[in-house]
């Protein structure tokens, strides 16, 4: 059993306290094998397993809390855990096990004419911090991805899932004493005073090496307000589908059907649909009327509110709107060039996609929209770290600095450069 | 001829439309190819070649300044231009335009099981800041960096040689232009006011990407304290040779000698080395006198001081010292753990070697320094983007944020996830 840090009252000299712990930990988490670091997190997710009645305790006092407070829908639901979600969490750390340990292995090697023999060597990148907000299994996720690339994580949750999260990190802590590693290989805020998060943005510059915020949208205007530490940012995903006039009419319905509904609440939902001018007649009706008898709600410009009485009139607003919901906005565009530009304008530069058959128009579009993903006749749900290969992820990048799109263990990586030589000096 | 904007009073105001023109300039030239970006750069060499006489002239004014507020020698020789050295920044740039193209290089491909393709393509950042002091040939070097690598870039050098490095951008534009691209690929701030450094630091973040400072300790701790536009770090440069039992002692001189010595002044000189305690006898005598007959400053601990009454006595500080001159600092330490040791707590994880004929010292030592290079029998001067192959390189980073090491045209790319369907949908 795990003794929860004191409570300060002085959160820099915590926050202090925390950075020191954290710096001295990755020092020794960065010579730790891989079979380590597995061995942690195998035994986290059996703890995890054992422990999960004092988790659902936790979440039971988190929720009674979040209920008082007057909580929505959909914050209760991404707050309250079952033993499903438990075991989908133990699931999770299990799946990041079975991943192939990133940590020393060579990315490129070269010899030069004089002899020096160059690697690039893949490296943690030190200690972590994650900012996130009331999903409770984020702890788990992040604490695990980090630990699984060889870096120290400090998290700090919301204050909705403080004792959730408590509960899962102490089986995590669990797992690090059983393989041997320190336990402050992941740590976690233990004030919900907010004053912590600043001093992790801007005060820590020294023992933090990245913030990976996950949160909405006051939660990243924050980050980009006070960080001088660097962050992997996460902005939302304002993500288009375009229909072209040369797009197969079934698969305009069923990509944007797909990419607008499958999952509403997820950063690669679309949130507007672009239809090529001359595809209006041929496209738009029957991909806006499935889109509405399948309970979406479209905000349409002028001419696509003419196709069906349900479509309600879009504003200058829409463009801009990550709606996570069961709601799209549609525009007529002049084709690919049209499609580029609004893109371009409105967008949030996370995923898009093309539906045409035409090559010409889907290479350029891939090739002059400059969003984190560019995808041809395929829905835009599939922007996950999972679904692309790359197993589990800590969000997906807006950033084009350091990683970009889904960001996974190789993404929480730095690189050295080992050289080898036989006495070269440099004339 | 480039007509210079007219210096603003408000700064605010200036920063804001380099700012915005560079977001412009940034759409232009990501979609354009590679031929284009090396026609202006080729063009801005043969414009240099030939403004060469513009270009001394402005040269002589920042010159006779400096002398007239009593610069350094060192400071007076950094700034001097002749016709060698503008000779030299034309064929930095022709080198430039020799290296390949790294935009649109498709860096990994695979396809999933349900037939979706991902690529991941190499793309530019965007727009790249730069902020330098008194040397003039960087603004040619991380222009054409900049240029090659598709990102716009907004130059701030020092008000030292601003005539210099205006007179060198004028030729940058020149080039531009011959060949098409927006004049605002390649901008200087055409004011000395220092407020526009803090500006470019910390309100340009949505127009600025990424930030590169050169310079000195005074710089960079400007930029460590103010900036909130990501910045790719270049700290200084206190590197370390480790002389081990088993090194053959020849070797062990000839790259202390080499690392100290060869140039002092750059980032990759050694600043201290260190002997294990059972070498002294055998290694530390030959290489110390060496450095001493050299005309190199040595500051030992007590035990190497017994060795050459020339030796002076050192203290805490010279572990810390990036001394940039003919000086170095020497240490007895407990074999290669305890050179793993001083480094990890003095070192500024730039450059290290081992110099050691037993492998495992060798491998130890490789593994467990954590710096952006480590090294067996090879000088640190290696440290070098053109040493490594790599190209010219904007400086070294010590970060391990986004690029460590070698910061070349490749390290200022980003790259965006091209994914091509045949309809799928998520299930």
């Amino acid at each position: 059993m795990v003794t929860p840090p004191r409570v300060s009252n002085d959160v820099a000299a915590l926050m202090k306290r925390i950075g020191a712990s954290a710096r001295a930990a990755a020092r020794e988490l960065a010579v730790a094998d891989g079979a380590t670091r597995n061995r942690a997190l195998s035994a986290a997710a059996r703890a995890l397993e054992q422990q999960a009645d004092t988790v659902l305790a936790a979440n039971a006092r988190d929720m009674a809390a979040a209920r008082e407070q007057g909580l929505s829908g959909a914050m209760l639901d991404r707050l309250a855990l079952d033993r499903n979600r438990v075991a989908a969490i133990v699931r999770g750390i299990e799946d990041i096990v079975a991943l192939p340990d990133p940590i020393g292995t060579v990315i490129a090697e070269w010899t030069r004419p004089n002899g020096l023999r160059i690697q690039r060597v893949r490296v943690p990148i030190g200690v972590i911090g994650i900012i996130y907000e009331s999903r409770p299994n984020v702890t788990a996720d992040a604490g695990a991805l980090c630990l699984k690339s060889g870096n120290v994580a400090i998290l700090r949750g919301g204050s909705e899932s403080h004792h959730s999260s408590r509960a899962i990190h102490a089986a995590l802590v669990t797992g690090l004493e059983m393989a041997g590693l320190p336990p402050a290989c992941v740590q976690m805020v233990p004030t919900v005073d907010r004053a912590a998060v600043g001093y992790m943005l801007s005060e820590m510059t020294d023992t933090i090496d990245v913030i990976v915020p996950r949160g909405g949208k006051s939660l990243i205007a924050r980050v980009q307000q006070d960080a001088r530490v660097p962050v992997i940012g996460h902005l939302e995903g304002n993500c288009h589908v375009y229909v072209d006039r040369s797009a197969a009419v079934d698969m305009a319905r069923d990509i944007v059907v797909n990419a607008k509904l499958r999952r509403t609440g997820i950063c690669g939902a679309a949130e507007t649909v672009l239809f090529d001018r001359t595809a209006v007649p041929t496209h738009a009706a029957v991909v806006l009327r499935a889109l509405l008898d399948a309970g979406c709600e479209v905000r349409g410009d002028a001419l696509l509110q003419a196709i069906d009485e349900r479509i309600v009139a879009a504003t200058e607003d829409d463009w801009y709107t990550e709606y996570l919901d069961a709601v799209i906005a549609a525009r007529v565009v002049d084709g690919v060039e049209g499609a580029i530009e609004h893109i371009g304008r409105y967008g949030s530069a996370h995923t898009e996609t093309i539906v045409a058959e035409d090559p010409q128009a889907a290479e350029r579009f891939l090739e002059r929209v400059d969003s984190a993903i560019v995808m041809h006749n395929a829905s835009t749900q599939f922007a996950d770290g999972g679904e692309f290969g790359m197993g589990a992820e800590i969000g997906i990048s807006t950033d084009k600095f350091h990683a970009r799109g889904p960001v996974g263990i190789e993404q929480l990586t730095s690189y050295k450069y080992v050289v080898r030589g036989s006495g070269q000096t440099r004339s």
